[in-house]
């Protein structure tokens, strides 16, 4: 089967606009399911996952095999890398990582209907009224995400999940190589809804990388449209649409090692924010050390780079000072995302300086100060604007599973709605819930206004 | 003094950009402040707007004088209406009551600093570091917001101060029929902010149609546009940035009468959302009542629509059960906000039917349902998307200072970041702070990795 006659099968249906019509409809009636129904159908999620695993496995082998193929042809530049490859395949191990995936996020607390914010606007009294007048914020769903994703068959899992757990009705955008098994992951999600009497169309396929610009630009239809794959991808959605987006072009992340640090400290944080996973967008790109350190650290870092595989790149005094090491040509661009084994080395005169130029070259993401000065980490810490930022800790645990949050949607660099590993109250608005007994406006004008009496309730 | 002088002998000297580069500078500033200094600076505003009293009544007489005569020659429809003239002119007691704004506003709680959210990451004890590893979570200034509004004086204080109270630097951009008095507000604020000691550049003037444009664009320094002002200003903003925007294109706000509304109630409540301040956002718009009631309820209606001088329009159904009301024409367009006394009725066969109207032709502002039937009012208050949903109360409740929040930014019916009346918080966003002794990522991997605590702080 084709992947489009398999999509066909799924939903694909009619027009992108159709689907996200379907899809709004569905957010209307998943908004109104308590929490045990979204759990119980998350829990159907995960037994069809498990229990479809032949189907998955061999959909999923369609693509990977079809993607080997077209590397052995394709000119290098255009190939998927190994990384890609490996991201892409599923086997039995990964495919129950998957449902135990969707199973943690069902365990997770509920993010609707929490009382944010409760105040009594007026106790009994007013003319011609019953009791009080009380106002409620209250969580509820954002209604339609749009998730334009890349070869990554877990997320089609995890946003499915997330989704759910948080009301709202998904459209999956998926990588065309991972067509087939994104197309097989949705049907056996959607048979899991039908099943646990949820309305299918709250998850939807959208093949096609024409849809991507239809869905763009259904404002009107889509609440918030989550790009999660390269710094690319996720430029182009926000220059191509009005309905706000969730997530970060670039992790451009410093480390400032400060003239009061700890030298043996700061290597091994320096290495961790490095090497742990230098492909995450929360490792380290650039190191500003402290111009009264840099002759003693710089020797010891650049040892560690060497020993470790990492490219230095310097500015001249960094070029100066390491001149024994053949290899540190200058840096290009302080905005560079190396993504890999490279780092930008520069020296600052002062705690000022390297907060300047991290706000001058920074994406906002995560800074961090190593010092055993408490006071220039209290004054890094408040005046940095990032969405992390850390004191004698790596870059490395800006993200939503170390900050406890159990599940992350993405990281967000945007200053609104949510900033920094999202969890599940990122997919959340909230709506202001009156209850009153007859009030009126007017009662609280003029010469005998009654008085608001706005007393927070516990 | 010419307006253009005037505004050059404030600021605006430079470019748009330069303008706006000068109150990102600011806001760094800002944003290291503590509430007592920012506190102090409001209160130095309030003083300095009430010393420089004749100057600014001088040039606001000056704004007034030119709108009349601009009335004077121009056709009708482009005049200035009389209610807008009245909101241009200053006298003594308004100044007062403008300064006394300021004051307010400095006696709020402060929005910054917040804890949102604490999580012990780890506790002591993991190789090679001293002590935990915590989260918290703080609220911190957006950083410059950009204001566009329309011929209103009290819109210069009542922006300069939450901003200030918020730690933001604002951009203003006043109407042209109110450029002069802004201009001496904003000279006067400016002084106030130098002899606090604060950067003036916190608070600056932006004159020209020409230059909204430029500010819009201005994506990578302003991080809000705030459009106060008609359908059409908003959405002039809304298509043409990609700056988010705070606030509201449309208030069609429904009151849906239950069958088990109670009639007298139901009367007042209507009267008010209509009457109490027609031209409000959270002005009533159309009113929907359920066909059991409809033939007993609509006559009573109408007669207080007849007595009030509210003109109604009516569906096929209403037009047939007021055929002895005179002068009922259909309703052309459930979305009309029509902004004064005027209304439109239909009749529903159901609860869902009155949800699914909303859905269909509301905007998502403010809706009530009027009923004695607790089941329906739940129902209402839990399916209904929008930013307010109220139960037997007034729509016109929908307000920042009605809801306690003490002072309002606007209402937003953006699903994002802020929804409904806005308050303080609406201007801040987050971030998270991580303090850790030397705390690597990669401790918490493989065979041997140590598990986060993730222990919720109280």
């Amino acid at each position: 089967m084709s992947a489009a006659a398999l999509a066909e099968a799924v939903s694909a249906v009619g027009s992108t606009r159709q689907l996200a019509k379907a899809a709004r409809r569905a957010s209307r009636q998943l908004a109104t399911l308590d929490a045990a129904t979204r759990n119980a159908a998350l829990e159907a999620m995960a037994a069809a996952l498990l229990a479809a695993g032949p189907e998955l496995l061999a959909a999923n082998a369609e693509d990977v095999r079809r993607a080997e193929a077209a590397n052995a042809t394709l000119p290098e530049a255009e190939r998927l890398s190994p990384a890609t490859l490996a991201r892409l395949r599923m086997d039995p191990g990964k495919l129950e990582e998957m449902a135990a995936q969707v199973r943690s996020v069902a365990a997770l607390p509920d993010p609707l209907g929490r009382s944010l914010d409760a105040i009594e606007l007026d106790g009994p009294g007013a003319p011609h009224t019953r009791g009080g007048l009380r106002m409620e914020k209250l969580s509820v769903p954002l209604g339609v995400l749009a998730v334009i994703f890349e070869a990554r068959p877990d997320a089609v899992t995890q946003i499915a999940a997330l989704a759910l757990k948080s009301g709202n009705a998904a459209l999956l955008k998926p990588g065309r190589e991972v067509e087939r098994t994104a197309t097989a992951l949705v049907r056996v999600l959607r048979g899991a809804l039908a099943e646990a009497h949820l309305p299918q169309d709250a998850l939807t396929l959208v093949l096609g990388r024409e849809r991507v610009d239809e869905l763009l630009g259904m404002h009107a239809l889509v609440d918030m449209v989550i790009p999660r794959g390269s710094k690319a991808l996720v430029e182009y959605v926000q220059a191509h649409t009005r309905i706000p987006v969730l997530g970060h072009a670039e992790g451009v992340c410093h480390i400032y090692v400060d003239r009061a640090a700890d030298a043996a400290l700061a290597l091994r944080v320096i290495e961790d924010a490095k090497t742990d996973y230098p492909a995450a967008c929360n490792a380290v790109e650039t190191v500003l050390v402290h111009r009264e350190l840099a002759a003693e650290f710089l020797p010891r870092l650049a040892e560690l780079c060497l020993a470790r595989g990492i490219r230095m790149h310097g500015d001249a005094l960094v070029q100066a000072l390491l001149r024994d090491v053949p290899t540190v040509p200058a840096v290009d661009d302080w905005h560079t995302e190396y993504g890999g084994l490279e780092l930008s080395l520069g020296v600052v005169a002062s705690l000022d300086a390297a907060i300047e130029h991290i706000h001058a070259h920074g994406s906002a993401h995560t800074e961090a100060i190593l010092t055993e000065d408490a006071a220039a980490a209290e004054r890094f810490l408040h005046e940095v604007d990032a969405a992390s930022v850390m004191h004698n800790a790596s870059t490395r645990f800006a993200d939503g599973f170390r900050y406890g949050f159990g599940a992350e949607v993405g990281i967000s660099t945007s200053k609104l709605h949510a900033r920094g590993p999202v969890g599940l109250e990122g997919l959340t608005t909230t709506k202001y819930v009156v209850r009153g007994g007859g009030h009126v406006a007017a009662s609280y004008r003029g010469s005998d206004a009654r008085a608001f009496t706005h007393r927070r309730q516990p």
